[in-house]
């Protein structure tokens, strides 16, 4: 069995390759779990640090929208394609066009590099809480309409209902889960608008000095890496027939406030990482936060085993086991 | 003022043209009333029958994709665009790349004309409400998700995404209007699935033999062409304010079923025309049809002034009066 993954270099993808190296088994086209063969990492330059050097990955480099490049990572032997590859929010509402062509021209390169294989495989689509907006109840669930505010949130919308298109047609075995803000994600912060909710916690926890650009009260909803790796494993090998001809859904996270947060900070790492974090306010990102919702449900997803993080402490204590 | 038709050589581009070169106004750029300098009619071949002679008009042959060719329609003087060209629905479920083609990526170059003018122009889109589909309530309203169940539907939700993103950045002030089945159509059968609906009503009328693949109890939302162009010019007309930053609207129409337009042919037109009627299901046509919601309602498109026919009376009335 061949696994892709776009956007594999990435923080997500990157678990997930140590995840499916390591031993985590996928359902393969004969409907049981199959050991992998080749699992291949798609994205825009050589991961770095390097992958891992087991001899079943294969890296390969090129844009997201050149389906020859494509190509060489999606072929004949492709069975499952995990869609990671993606400009983050605030980089897409900095740069239009860019958005426009990665997330929107790339989703289809993908899709269709996808339909040209001998059988449909399936294809895990990342989507994003980001595709919910304008006047919203206080919890959101699987009956509330989407309205994006941002680009980001309107590519991925767009992207859902190809994911869900192809389906129909049969040209994919498709699966969409619209993921909570993950929190919290090692390394830098990137230019997604939610890279604060986890630099508040990241960099105190090292000693670094970090801004919080939102109000205390400011509700998101969040899920840890590894939840989020368990969804995606999950959401792929879940049978067609337990998704169903609605190929999207909510993946429930935990609903906290950013002031919640760091009390949970607080609790778990003493008074200390506190001195390094500093309000200040910024209206943009202000805006495109407030415009996600705080809190969602998610009775499908529950249903299907998808499950949030059970406290903000837990989700801390994971970042410092597995990252720190 | 320059106003643009799209696929204006097509039934209701036809209806829009004639009713705007005999004096219908439209709101200009300045906010007021504005006389038209210029209407042109953008569309894949020249209009047979040809359009008016009114020196106003401008035609334009080409590609809806072909960015060249709709820079020779949509260039710096326009302020308006009706963006009606589209594959139908059935044609796009024959035709999956075709569907695409002209519902995807020739939406998406209208937007990029529309883009790159000097003022940001009024762009009215045709939706419709084949966007909605899968579990749906009896009446399915403005808080209802979208979650169209054909290719045509998809691409019509995506557009709607496309018109939102562009006028909340500006590029546009877009107006995207979700429009029940048309009913009657005049002239010959063409490739939406929903296109009995008319010939169930126009080929009895004039003693030609039809056949309805739906069965009797099937329910349809049907709009008259008459209110159809009123909702086109209702849409433009709207300040962007009465708009808001929701940019997509339910047109209401009239909930009915076959069975009762059939009823309101014979009350109209007498047993006669109904000797020409033969039902034969036909299943693809059935199963794209009931996706459909049968009854809507939209508490905001009544507030702003969208209007549903009266009757099926009228409405068979009307295209004898105009048609026939």
């Amino acid at each position: 069995m061949q696994v892709v993954i776009t956007g594999g270099a990435g923080f997500l993808g990157r678990r997930l390759v140590t995840r499916l190296l390591e031993g985590e088994t996928l359902i393969g086209p004969s409907g049981a779990m199959t050991p992998i063969d080749t699992l291949v990492v798609f994205d825009a330059s050589l991961p770095a640090p390097p992958l891992s050097s087991d001899s079943r990955l294969k890296v390969v480099t090129g844009d997201i929208t050149d389906r020859n490049a494509l190509a060489q990572a999606i072929d004949a032997q492709t069975t499952s394609v995990f869609h990671f590859a993606a400009v983050v929010s605030a980089a897409a509402e900095a740069d239009f066009d860019l958005g426009m062509r990665v997330n929107l021209f790339g989703t289809l390169a993908v899709l269709d590099a996808c339909r040209q294989l001998p059988q449909a495989p399936r294809v895990v689509f990342t989507s994003s809480i980001a595709t919910f907006g304008g006047e919203l109840p206080e919890v959101v669930d699987d009956t509330i309409p989407q309205a994006p505010q941002s680009s980001y949130g309107a590519h991925k919308a767009i992207g859902e209902l190809l994911v869900n298109d192809y389906t129909r047609k049969g040209f994919i075995d498709g699966r969409a889960i619209r993921l909570p803000t993950i929190v919290v994600r090692p390394g830098t912060p990137n230019r997604a608008a939610s890279t604060f909710a986890s630099s508040i916690i990241r960099e105190p926890l090292q000693h670094l000095d970090t801004v919080c650009p939102v109000s205390p009260a400011t509700r998101l909803a969040i899920l840890s890496p590894r939840k989020a790796l368990d969804a995606f494993v999950l959401a792929h090998n879940l049978s067609a027939e337990a998704w169903g001809s609605m190929r999207s859904l909510i993946v429930p996270g935990l609903s906290i406030t950013v002031d919640d947060m760091v009390k949970a900070l607080r609790r778990v790492a003493g008074e200390k990482p506190l001195q390094h974090l500093r309000w200040e306010p910024n209206a943009d990102i202000q805006r495109i936060i407030s415009s996600w919702p705080g809190a969602f449900t998610s009775a499908r997803a529950q249903r299907l085993g998808f499950q949030a993080d059970a406290s903000m402490d837990d989700i801390i204590r994971a970042f410092i086991e597995d990252d720190l």
